[in-house]
């Protein structure tokens, strides 16, 4: 036990066995541990830091465009949950119910809420009297419960992290606005934070959301070949305002509908980050989401100036606004900790040592590439910072170039099938259910979306597994 | 309907009914609303937006002391719950369960948290193995359930919002002090941040927390001299790592158990922030914890320049680090503006008219003293952040004043009962729950705390109810 800090811990290898590539990765790194409660996991500090560098980009975003947060209660009363029929029997087999309070047995069953379209629509009816009150967006940070039968951490748990927000308009158009900026916003920070390419477009009537009229996704591909729905954003039409009664006097003096959108993200991003970037070491983030963007770490840590001068280093970049860790851990050794940080995935390690200081450097580990330099001691902030930037940038092109080179524009069954053993399917489609129902049944692959403006997207005109006339291209693919 | 922004609102006096002055306030700025569940409330945008203020607040110092942030899961199992027997019986009648997930009946019942002990022990006791994995110090920012029977909004629900410490140490002495130190970063904020001037002190044995060795609290006093507990900080011993097994390796080898702390704030803080500042024309908001620090509003801004000088101002003070809002409303009239910014406690109007322009000049409005002057316009940044460290000193003096003046040393049972009728009695007290319950009985008066350093506070040596030899100054008080 005493030894256990100098372990070297073996992670089976991605090609291997890649889910339990994935497993070893979490656990390893201490990112999140299976809960004493069926289906939940705790969110240990490093995995809940990088939550927090997720919401504070997200929430930085939202707020730009008009959304403010609130707060909803987490139970909502059955008879609440029942008036939307669509919705109810989309979440309805998936919910816990609390039967008692106290000693007293609760004469109305209710809900911990899977999504809390219900209550804000019931709140949305009490508030909104006229159009100058409209539109409402709000959003809020909190815990869902869906009764989960098989589990992952961070891809399918009972209890799990995310944003949802709701929002109300006076016109359809503006509604439609609403839900395209959120995905927008989405892809924004997918791309240019988590360095996760994705494809956004439109959900297939199936697999759209209970309740809504459309829905939007962004799709990212791990390593793996399989599809990782990282974002949806819903425009309901006026389908809930009716069945909440969410109505307002116009301009006009007419009574009307609202316009509602609603749109969530979850800790299933941090999945996609482990599995679109992670490799054998371990993971690998991106510096904009990286809890702890350099490591100092000192070397012959006893030799005369070498810890002042990663303290001073550690202040200095702190100062210049970097995320560091200064690791002066004397109870392990240099080279636990070379291990340690790079399981962890910190885009840059700074060794410090005699020979460096001597030179005036600092010799540089970066993540990516596992490659050594070294850079000067003197400026090093605009030093790092370029080179984070390159890491950032580096990430995110290595996972495209992986995307990219696995989708496959398919223009048969044999290839579709063929096609989602390793990635993506990009095929026409006529539209149809059963067409769906039938790729689902041969291959276990789904629709994922289909690209917003398809004029340069469509090759052929017949349905990849009907034959009959395509309406559309469509992404398939296995998915999480 | 088309009128209702126009309609200005009525606020119950103060000294005519203070808890209908509370509901009015709160109801009239849209900080909360009541829940179609019961004891539950909805935090709207304004009173999320304070809220948020104090968790950064709050958390930017939990960080500094080294603690770290984690989420761990709602439910509970009733048998991990059950395994330290003070806390259960102190929990269990204000539970809610969950009894069913999807269409399953659950084998065991699942609390959705009260307070989380005993699960983060039961992850403790898995996680430390030796000295060396200590200290842990987790937080985790959550909403808790407990099903109270009277409920009022941000005082008392059923479900609020709230930080729960958790730390395990090697010590008795580090315990002690980081049980000291959660509850100095507690006061620090209070006093500094929300102007609440706070009583620290350790509470008695009937009062302390539920599984507690000893439980320390900040301790408010609202404008009708009731009591507020503002804040608590747990120190365990070995109490639960006793019932959880929570033990690890030490230096010398030996098993040992850990020793445990625990402390916590919550949306509360919100009700103590109304119920110390507010006035009869509503909230008054100190500046470090307002979502708006000053709002400008725009006079005849149909007239030349008002309204590019307003957007020039806003943008200024925006890029100074000021959060200010620029109401150009045009469905309302400024007399209705003047009205929904002072009822809503902003801390600075800054009018914004064509005669001002013309002497280079905005007309000022501070809302804590409702006093009007004029700001030269040029440089105005400077004038503002001056003006906003005036109010904030001013509104934690006027706190501090009131809470002093109305703080009754007592020395006998007739003086004690009418201290409490206005404010708090400071009593010398023999230590004994039994004089205690009397009090409370005779007076509906409870024990609040116990200064620290009681040698500069004693006077007399009877207790103030049995005349016996008196041990401690405490603090009696109605209390919310």
């Amino acid at each position: 036990m005493a030894n256990k800090q100098e372990f070297v811990t073996h992670i089976t290898p991605r090609n291997e066995d890649f889910s339990q590539w994935y497993t070893d990765v979490i656990t390893q790194t201490g990112l999140c541990d299976y809960a004493p409660v069926r289906g939940c996991m705790i969110l240990r500090p490093y995995g809940y830091a990088i939550w927090e560098r997720i919401q504070a980009e997200m929430d930085a975003r939202f707020k730009e465009v008009g959304t403010e947060n609130v707060y909803f209660p987490m139970l909502i009363p059955e008879s609440l949950l029942l008036k939307e029929a669509e919705h109810v029997e989309g979440f309805a087999p998936e919910v816990a119910w609390v039967t008692q309070g106290g000693n007293e047995k609760l004469q109305e069953r209710l809900a911990i809420r899977p999504t809390s379209e219900t209550i804000f629509c019931t709140m949305f009816s009490k508030w909104v009297q006229t159009w100058r009150d409209l539109p409402m967006k709000y959003n809020q940070w909190c815990s869902v419960m869906r009764w989960e039968k098989a589990t992952r951490p961070f891809l399918r748990t009972s209890e799990f992290l995310w944003q949802e927000g709701h929002t109300i308009h006076a016109t359809a158009e503006e509604a439609q606005e609403e839900t395209l900026t959120m995905l927008e916003v989405y892809r924004d920070v997918a791309e240019n934070v988590m360095a996760l390419p994705v494809y956004v477009g439109q959900k297939s009537d199936k697999e759209k959301f209970a309740g809504a009229r459309a829905t939007y996704s962004m799709e990212a591909m791990m390593q793996d070949g399989k599809a990782l729905q990282a974002g949806t954003s819903h425009n309901f039409g006026t389908n809930f305002s009716e069945a909440y009664d969410v109505q307002f006097q116009s301009k006009e003096g007419k009574l009307e509908y609202a316009y509602e959108t609603s749109w969530g993200t979850s800790t299933r991003l941090i999945g996609a980050i482990i599995m679109t970037h992670g490799d054998e070491r371990g993971l690998r983030l991106p510096p904009r989401i990286a809890p702890i963007q350099a490591v100092i770490l000192p070397i012959a840590s006893h030799k005369p100036g070498v810890t002042e001068a990663c303290e001073k280093l550690e202040k200095e970049l702190k100062e210049a606004g970097f995320r560091v860790k200064l690791d002066d851990r004397d109870t392990v050794s240099a080279g636990f900790k070379f291990n340690d940080w790079e399981l962890k995935g910190v885009p840059v390690r700074l060794e410090v040592g005699p020979r460096d200081l001597e030179n005036g450097v600092v010799t540089i580990f970066r993540r990516d590439t596992c490659e050594k330099s070294t850079m000067p001691l003197d400026g090093i902030a605009g030093e790092l910072q370029a080179l984070l930037d390159d890491i950032q940038k580096g990430l995110y092109e290595q996972a495209k170039q992986f995307r990219d080179a696995h989708t496959y524009t398919v223009s048969n069954m044999d290839e579709l099938g063929k096609a989602v053993e390793t990635g993506f399917a990009k095929a026409m489609w006529c539209g149809e259910r059963e067409c769906e129902d039938t790729i689902k049944e041969k291959f276990n692959a789904s629709s994922r979306n289909m690209p917003f403006d398809q004029s340069g997207e469509t090759f052929g005109d017949t349905c990849v597994c009907c034959g009959k006339k395509a309406k559309h291209v469509m992404y398939f693919a296995k998915a999480y």
